[in-house]
């Protein structure tokens, strides 16, 4: 196995940001509490439009607005998961990108169970969990604490592989080194900043970046990649701002606001894991 | 038509920012859950009192509290336009102004409706939304993407001062520039900045200025001008300390705070529009 | 009565902070939508991991993996009643420790009342209130606002003694001056900042404070007043860099997340109420 630069995918990046900017797609949110308000406001950062809309009455007919869909049941109940399924299947049927972040997966069996049952109701563009979710997914072993991966998930690289294979979803096992695959390629990214692990959402943030550009492109293995180089490239500039957990998190807004097409050329650590 | 300036209204102004601080009304809020957060700490920045109560067993008792009532159906379910209309009603029964605002109404069917039947049931005194939600409230052409009108609404001016003059409330419809009637007179407010467009929610926190307003005075019509031109001008003030949507975010509830009876005087432009 | 000052309790503090720190224990949160996103960056911020949790099915497994769990009925509803007394009392049976805080109660029946039903079902290890919740638990006068406490309430001390006294938990009434009691011992500490009045939710982030020392110790009277040292010591030293309440916010977390031994041995004014 032997990493091989991706520039080529890299290069592609800033013209979508620079698309997301000019066609404001709606991104329709169906997340968690504690996130919302970031995730919202990550969603104005990236220069698209952000709606939160969970009831059942009109998930539907929100969804026919919008250029892309999450589901994040990080705060779920029966309820909530009855509305994404309802949202979910409505976005399939219009080819709206549908990202799951199946937060907590392996904490609970109601968290995996009722990930599963999304998965198996909808078409899921892309999967994007810590390594512990994803493992809990599949059934493999692993230890979540709470909504935590606690500890070494064996064989990453080929679960990621397999699980998209799989479930015909790009998918994304982040952590202090990212995973992508969409069944055939596999990615690594190397990018971002341990000042992530300080603040709360960053997983979620990193769902929403990645729905921002599968809104504008139907390379979901591509705008998977971009939201979360983007995303880890303006937590490392942010750095070098942040005297703790909340100026790191004011500064990552401000950057990833500012961030410059050269940011990205110069600062990207991608790699195709290639065997 | 012209434009003459309302200085008489702006020099009220601050002896009512005062009078918050000085009786410390309690706002209830009935609102979304991706601004709570922030609507509640602008309450404490305006120094009067919040609290998000929305169970349907305690609302009119906590509305009895209150100063004003905040109705904000953003992330709204069936249960919640309940509790609104609970709410409001007692509002109405014990005179505490009820502000009202209309989240996405027009993006879908049931926000359009469920807006509807709070105006039906419960006597508004502030309705404050953007062109778009107002005019899909008023049966009248327009295009809301989730949250957000998207191009312009014909004869703004006038359709406020019917809405108005239609509902018996106050209604101020922001942007770029506001329009405020009370079926008499029309207002136009040229302040705030366009870092406001770059956060989540400063829709939300106008609604919960004009309410704090609202909490010590029997004028809403002031109250709302009031509540609108304080916000606008520290934001216009934050803007020189802004870096990004974060720090903006910061400046402008640090701003707030620290607001003068001079940079209200100084900065307003507020006009009555008269023809 | 004289005041006798703490020294040896407080030299406990670093300790178990960087215990914290080690052992990284989960804190289980039923709590308030409004403070979700803050408890969650303050559980972080001390270095603990937390999770938010509130669907029935789920909140036993979840109270499991957990070393603390936090009930904070801040905008409660029959439900989340329900699932608090369900994740109490598996917190109570696995032996984890249950901090409650309750929001509000003495503003509303249904407040007071939903509270003293947790009490009653429910083993609570510390009870954190300002002067007027607690004050309405037991019967005697106050006035609650909202979530405020309004006035004095007339014997605090001996109040919160007995209440301790009757209730087997640690109880602790914060304000300007906080008063803690395990029934014998009655503390009192002189720490913080008026600026933690300007933001919402530092009555929650102090009970979350406390369950996250809760996690580490068995002595809950030592824990409950370590968890009000740290964030209080934080508050006065981020007083320095506030210039309003947003740059307060900000700052407190950041000072928090770099507190070291010597600000709290140095800063903190906590003494034994004898006589």
């Amino acid at each position: 196995m032997h990493l091989r630069k991706a520039d080529e995918l890299i290069e592609e990046i800033p013209t979508l940001l620079k698309k997301i900017e000019v066609e404001k797609p709606l991104i329709h949110h169906l997340t968690n509490f504690v996130v919302m308000n970031d995730t919202a406001n990550l969603t104005l950062t990236y220069k698209a439009l952000p709606v939160m809309a969970h009831a059942e009455e009109e998930v539907e007919e929100m969804v026919g607005l919008a250029g892309a869909l999450v589901l994040n049941p990080g705060t779920l109940t029966r309820e909530w998961i009855t509305s994404m399924i309802k949202a979910g299947k409505k976005a399939n049927e219009l080819k709206v990108p549908v990202v799951l972040d199946p937060v907590g997966a392996g904490a609970t069996r109601f968290r995996t169970e009722s990930n599963l049952k999304i998965m198996q109701e909808v078409s899921v563009s892309v999967l994007r969990g810590n390594p512990g979710e994803l493992a809990a997914l599949v059934g493999q072993e692993s230890v979540v604490k709470g909504v935590e991966s606690v500890g070494e998930v064996s064989g990453l690289d080929s679960m990621v592989l397999n699980t998209s294979k799989f479930t015909g979803a790009v998918v994304a096992a982040t952590g202090k080194r990212d995973i992508v695959s969409d069944g055939h390629k596999i990615v690594v990214i190397d990018n971002g900043h341990n000042w992530m692990r300080t603040i709360t959402g960053t997983g979620c943030m990193a769902t929403t970046a990645i729905a921002s550009f599968c809104s504008v492109t139907r390379d979901y293995f591509l705008a998977t990649i971009a939201g979360l180089v983007t995303l880890e490239i303006a937590a490392e500039i942010a750095a070098y701002q942040a005297l703790g957990p909340q100026s790191f998190k004011t500064a990552l807004f401000d950057t990833l606001f500012n961030l410059k097409p050269n940011d990205i050329i110069d600062k990207s650590k991608v790699f195709y894991l290639e065997g």
